[in-house]
């Protein structure tokens, strides 16, 4: 059994990843922490886990962390980045669901995260945790860094197109569509129902925080810097991410065998029929990717999109799908449970 | 394996069954059958479901359900009656998860369902199948009537209550919330979201086709009639029903205690700790009855709160559940799926 | 023209009185406070009032409230007890949107408020601003207290009834539910889009703020203590209130024809046809209070549907409602505004 | 006083027309038709109107359209073209909400809406009534087609670009997400609640009918054909349309400066302070149309936000602005209702 530890355990995906582990087969809960709720039973402040999860809350200076043979850091920016030292030094590998580490240069980390780095050469090491790119430098990692929500939907419906070389890769868009618990766990006015309810709205346009992660990853892909305009919106739903992607196509190509041949062997990757609209309930729950292909009359504007569930393909369920890589097992493993629909 | 065949499966129960029995270890999916979808694949209409279900839509002449095990009917009301008997001759056992086998007195199910029965001798026969009351009559049974939803969580709130003759049982009153989800998948303007969101409405105040089948639950439990009051609310979520639970107690009892010990060996109904309010969407996708005890202000007027997952212990779920102990299996298996919050 | 100063304008009571205000010809709104938010544009806040209101926020130190007509407290609990004598001294009248004036006994509102009373003697002399029972009254009223969203709801269902004598007083029952935005427009995670949308549950079942309003209400009703269980419930919809009330009728008689006869000439309580169900969104926006009777089985519970908008006939369209009788101006004034459906 | 006929009624345009028209000082409410619901009060259909309207839905053979200054057409596609002559020989004049007049290349209309057209002639007549783009055509006109909601939401986001020659023609894109209202009151199963509730998609991707109505509009803006890949999503909301819009500029501009003064005289659009996100909420049940305006990280891609009230600005409340235009009086009579929010 795998000894596992959760850092920060109060916030969505915390309980996203209980749901997930308390499933795993191989897989033992060992603490969860909460400074402010220590001593809480975590079926009592969700009560969804009750008959699952008899866990409580532990101080984090009570966790014994480096019992563990991993832990997840569910916790705010800027935490791990103090705590994964100590837990390599102590053997135990580290699955980041905050962005500590995923931004290789660290004065743009710096910049957008409006802090400093503590362990610069450990981002150095992190492997970003994307499994359809790095799946093999996951395996080894000893700090692998989870990728956001947004980014893991846009860069799942780029990729296939940049590897091919076949757009302009200078005016990249992304319009992408988020549900509210991207915003977290977080008692603040702009999430509350009534605000958010009956409501769309773009946000961040100037600049948000995932812009350098996304390019990042489609650089690398591209082995050259791209242009992206990033575009985030905030949708009354609770779960769900849905990126619509445009790209100016170069030559004529065969794309919906493209994308079925670039993730043939992905579990969790469903290139839907040509023609397809792809509904981000159709993988509320569940670690599934669909993407759906589209060249509107026939034009040199591709349009790709993209879905996911932010809390589980976007966050823990891809963590867990790390988990699995890192420790050899199946990498469907405890990632089985079928979307919930309606 | 258990070879199972479903009749109407493009409902919201059918596709809710299909998400269950889709993982169940023990049961082989043989036939659904559409008369209307007949040759499209399952997971077309329900892309929730590729990569799990590959069944497609049988037209029900070419269904050959004779050469199943089991059939579940998630169908109107009224189909289930037409077919019952051929299918029991073929050595066939039914599980219907419409309200053709609930009500034993056939005049009272004739005025509710404004239409005439096909077969009385066999509702006769059936068995009512709410397994917290009827657990052993639902092994050997040939036919069960699965309960409605609303029937489900006033009766499973009620219950411990009226066998323990605490409580007068001539002015019950149950106000009951549902999610949209349990007026089913038909084209109706009522439902339409632009309808139904942001909106709470009452309806079927002066009776509702499940105020029989609650009446004559709760008559059972008594030995002799009840007098319940019973509204309905549509409430603006998609899956759910919270019920508010009134009666009027004649002695001093510990509530908490009774409830605690009636459901003490039972999987699916949990008792909450004294004080507590039961959310909907803790028992999301689950097959789990949560209920609450209050009685406010010390007062003789007793409050219970009692939810369930329409789809799942309100329909599809207890179906399995049913399943499981008609073929002698663990009541939980493929039931196990936690809740999914938030 | 009536000089207006609203106090604590950054809730959602507070923005509403800004929407009906700002088109009420007889008003000058000439200040609105908030200490967190001074310096601020109103229209900055809420951008629907882009156009329409150009006030800016105005830190409560210069106000200069005295040189107001009347003030409206639309401030938590116990920040009008403080000011309001005050005021009174300068001639200015008050309207308390919040709850410091409601309760004639003050040592149950300390209880239930968990504070000392700042001026029990204002508290004698404030009248109840529910227009359908106090209209003379308010008339000449120095200070009003404007209802709670339940209490209002809840009182107009039962008052015809009670003031008929018509029904057991011992055991009524009002099975409420609200739209979020009663919880009013502060940072609290129960409140969070992700918590209380696609869900439904009960609170304060044990004990609500509004109870000790609404016995108060109906027993003044009544001329004794009446006995009543108040249950209210969170629903996933942004305005609205439907109560769903219980009681055991005594004596035979024309429901129908006593409420219709009751509210003959009142402009904002509409009595339903016979049969119908209303719905939240048929008042959405409006100051119409709408009230369905039934009579289920013909037995002798008696079911009374009552909706409202609970910013609107529940708070700030009420409390313009009594601004317009306590001016001698048509009770209608600005409360023309059609109900916003779908 | 005008007087005003309604044909098709019992849609969310024609209910959205008799809560704007109630309150209209110079509009006498003649008469307003349904087929299938002839007889039956308007309000018992829409409660909401209870008070407001005291019409009866009358068989359109019974309506007596002639003897009306003006008839608004607020149904199906391929209606009005029907009736619109003999009305014009009668004197009356049109305002269609449907499509029938709007686009100008009959071949092209033919294709996209799989009918014949039935008065070509009629169409060449027909004034697009955009007021902010046709405004002095508008006040002529004997029949005005009024746009789309979607057409209206982008083609005010990209006239001042346009105008102004500062962008790439070839190559727009609009990315735009509706509520669910902009589906009709259809009962179709995509529209349920259930299935539209918590869920994000595009549709359409592949070709909509406002694709033609908005390219021709942004071409006669242009002077010549423009590019443009529109596509549209379902959001779960009940009304609001957000366009998010991209464009390549090609010449360093103050793109504020060019929009606040392009709109400087509009009444109904509202270009925000830079750095803006306009909310759909912020124009809710109003006819105002916010646009902001971005250029993320000073490059060569421009973000538009555009945002509008189907039902209001998209439909009805244009109408109305039109009607208003075409009968001469002050552009906003009836249509200064505040948004509500929340």
């Amino acid at each position: 059994m795998i000894k596992v530890g959760i850092v920060g355990g109060t916030g969505y995906t915390g309980v996203e990843l209980l749901r997930l582990l308390a499933a795993h087969p191989q897989v033992e809960l060992r603490v969860i922490t909460s400074r402010a709720d220590a001593g809480t039973c975590v079926s009592q402040m969700f009560p969804s886990l009750r008959g699952y999860v008899d866990l409580v809350f532990t101080h984090p200076d009570a966790a014994h962390l480096e019992q563990c043979d991993v832990v997840f850091f569910a916790t705010p920016n800027g935490i791990a980045m103090q705590q994964t030292r100590a837990l390599l030094d102590a053997g135990v590998r580290v699955i980041d669901l905050a962005a500590d580490f995923r931004i290789k240069d660290i004065a743009e980390w710096e910049k957008w995260y409006g802090m400093s780095h503590a362990c610069p050469d450990l981002v150095a090491e992190a492997v970003y945790g994307l499994p359809e790119v790095n799946r093999d430098k996951i395996r080894a990692a000893r700090i692998v860094a989870n990728p956001g929500c947004y980014p893991t939907a846009v860069q799942l419906g780029f990729i296939p197109l940049l590897e091919a070389g076949l757009v302009e890769t200078g005016h990249l868009i992304a319009d992408v569509k988020s549900g509210v618990s991207g915003a977290g766990r977080k008692a603040e006015i702009g999430a509350l129902f009534a605000e958010a309810s009956d409501n769309f709205k773009a946000y961040g346009v100037a600049g948000h925080r995932h812009l350098p992660e996304i390019k990042q990853g489609l650089s690398n892909v591209c082995g050259k810097p791209v242009g992206l305009t990033f575009v985030p919106h905030l949708t009354p739903m609770i779960r769900g991410i849905h990126a619509t992607l445009y790209a100016q196509i170069k030559t004529q190509v065969d794309l919906q065998a493209l994308f079925e041949q670039r993730y043939a062997n992905e579990a969790f990757v469903d290139v839907l029929p040509a023609g397809s609209h792809p509904e981000t309930r159709s993988v509320r729950g569940s670690n599934i990717c669909r993407i759906a292909l589209h060249r509107p009359q026939d034009g040199d504007t591709v349009v790709i999109l993209s879905v996911i569930d932010n809390l589980v393909k976007g966050a823990a369920g891809q963590a867990v799908q790390n988990l699995n890589i890192m420790f050899g097992l199946p990498e469907t493993t405890a990632l089985g449970v079928l979307p919930l629909l309606p």
